[in-house]
């Protein structure tokens, strides 16, 4: 049973939509710890894995605060004694004002650099510790993954500053992975082209032209997330890129 | 049953190592069709898959010549009557000689041709019309999938022939996932990189400086060609990487 | 006088356009070989430039025929007794037709084979150990300038022959680039991103909706590859990209 | 006469190697203002500049502070009355820590965002309107010329806090170049790839097998930034690479 595993996933930035369908998918193998900047973000998700047989704990974190973090894992440490980390999922996100480049609040970086790449690099400075100490029992290789997007390899007009804290967020992943992967954690990094379902996308009825299943199903990026953490470290993949099969690209 | 689904895949460049291992995989679900220019590349893949309860059928076919690929496929429907077409694989590869660019013999440019690009082509116009009509029952997307290598992303020194064909069928690839992926296609090609295990590379012993599990393993590339061949459409992935823990990249 | 110079410049695909332009350019500091299928291709920049006081040659070669490649060097031996070539530059392209990709005609992709593939293979072949031989002469770094185009790093829907042969003409051209900077020859790739003015593009009014220089100035691509030419040893350049600042991409 | 011209070139990151060579090379055709957080950091070059009859202006000032940006600009307005901006040139950096990632020191991702990011953004949106006002008098495109690096697209091991400001600053460079091309703005990217001769790197005699030329001339990143900024609008570059002709890449 997942919720008698002695390894636990950690997500950050887990409410509904990407967050919520990834700690519902991890929850079938292990406890799943969610953080979020406040608790109504993921409560709803720590209760219906519950309800559902599962074992899912939420967790008040800011990531952007070191103090706040070191809080957060000693909160967990009480909650799941003896319990070692399988998985990292680095879901948190921010940081877009679409308007010209000279308009631009500072203060809008200044959220994006916060969550994209001081949150990041605090989260995966707190994690990496403990995945490497899993790496010799944990049932797969001790994972650590990252959302990313279109605009973490692309810099459009009006998206300056969010593709500023995703191309950043990258290259840390990247720099961690080709570190980290001799010690057998397996970094991995997602560019998410497309609109994904999930609460606050209900309301987009024109995504793609309106098309049946024109919007990212939250659920198969769950799976592939899954699919990554479950790779023989012979064969570990760094990069995928999930689209639906309606996107221009 | 794998044996008794109505959907079969056909794998090109199926001996040992990548293709053995995908045929297999994919035998767990449908009976699946090797092609290799002589049977003995197979046929060892073919007895180990029907002595296993699955359904292999070899078929020799050259798919530099459009001629052989029709007699192939008029082959393959006698023997899969009633048949469809759920996952096509393009594992075959060639046209290597590490020598100074000046040196390289025109021939193995003609190879690497061949094989990349000219062989590519045909199979892909043969087995997309094929994918195509499977969409409305396949049990996932149908796929199209390509194996690709360091050198379908990097021209080094001394690989330029190999590069140029291998970086000819990224881009068929990628111009065909653009153009089959709206149609329900699922087209994804995968970046190994590194050495496989298998038969030809069995001696290689100093691989990553002999690391355990220091070669890719076959099998864990043919669990991540399944994972793309049963993602959902809505979340398709257009391109994996592939490489052992412990590979400098 | 660039007509007195002891090293020259060979140029294929030297029509109007792109390689006219370039020709011109060079001919400022060196004589200049217009290579082409058929001479009426050169013709008209061959006088030109004589008629300007540069000194320009045309000689008919096809570069998908070693022979015939073969021949037209000795001609240019005989042509420019003594000269040393200080520049070759590989501007020949075709292979394009927009249409679904079942119904390309696989001549079509043959003849991308030849002119992007084959023929480059064989020019680079032929060029390369003329060009290193003036490396210890010539007045800037022997050069192996390539042109290229958004298909040749991008596979759009519709463009797969085109594309093959463009990702493989760059990626020989890096290939080549790793081996031969080394020994101080300069190879280097551009990305033509747009429509390029010159006869065949006269008729196209409406490029970029008409805007004032929204078509490139085939004399500003010849700027560039002159810019890439005179760069010093320390500072190669391996490619850069060129396109209409009212260009979307 | 250069120091006769309307318009001026700023650029900060301006001591020797790059930063100085650029000013230099500018300071043939405009005044130039050199901006650093000491200085020290510019003297030596401004007084070069101005003893050599070209003109050279020092000022102080902190990109990571807006209201030091301001006052500089101030400052500017001030010594050249009248004048218009022509180039501007972000050439500062920092933040490298060559550690395990888990013992990188907080402050120095802290200093990688300011002078990448942060400080790139507020010079960026200082000088932009400038840039966008001198274009239809300017007598080349106005450019914002950016200096990156290696690590602005690969992520490397015990590289992670460098490369993610470096990616950041290519994102935001990328961005606005996507914006501000349509208005005749030339926005470009330089990535250096290799050792730059200067006072820091003297010592350094071993660079790329201690081959002649085997570090790059900061003379010859200067004349390449200057056929950037002379390019036809109607043919941008967008990105350049610069290795030594020995660099491994």
């Amino acid at each position: 049973m997942a919720s008698a595993s002695k390894f636990y996933t950690v997500i950050i930035g887990a409410g509904g939509g990407t967050g919520g369908a990834v700690a519902s998918r991890f929850a079938k193998a292990y406890p799943v710890v969610l953080l979020a900047r406040t608790a109504a973000t993921y409560e709803g998700t720590v209760s219906a894995i519950n309800a559902a047989g599962g074992r899912a704990v939420g967790v008040v974190a800011d990531a952007g605060d070191r103090a706040s973090l070191d809080a957060a894992f000693a909160a967990i440490a009480e909650q799941l004694p003896g319990h070692q980390l399988a998985a990292a999922i680095y879901n948190a996100s921010g940081g877009l004002q679409p308007k010209p480049f000279v308009e631009v609040d500072p203060q809008v970086l200044e959220a994006s650099i916060d969550v994209n790449i001081r949150g990041f690099f605090n989260f995966a400075q707190k994690t990496l510790p403990l995945l490497e100490a899993s790496v010799p029992t944990s049932p797969h290789p001790p994972s650590l993954l990252v959302t990313g997007a279109t605009a973490s390899v692309k810099g459009s007009a009006r998206f300056a500053t969010f593709a500023a804290g995703k191309w950043a967020k990258r290259a840390l992943t990247q720099s961690i992975a080709r570190e980290y992967g001799p010690k057998g954690v397996h970094v991995a990094h997602a560019v998410i082209d497309g609109v994904i379902t999930g609460p606050r996308t209900e309301a987009y009825t024109g995504v793609n032209g309106g098309a049946p299943d024109g919007k990212i199903s939250a659920d198969s990026i769950a799976e592939t997330y899954w699919s990554l953490h479950t790779q023989h470290r012979s064969g570990f993949t760094w990069e995928v890129d999930i689209r639906p099969y309606v996107e221009k690209w």
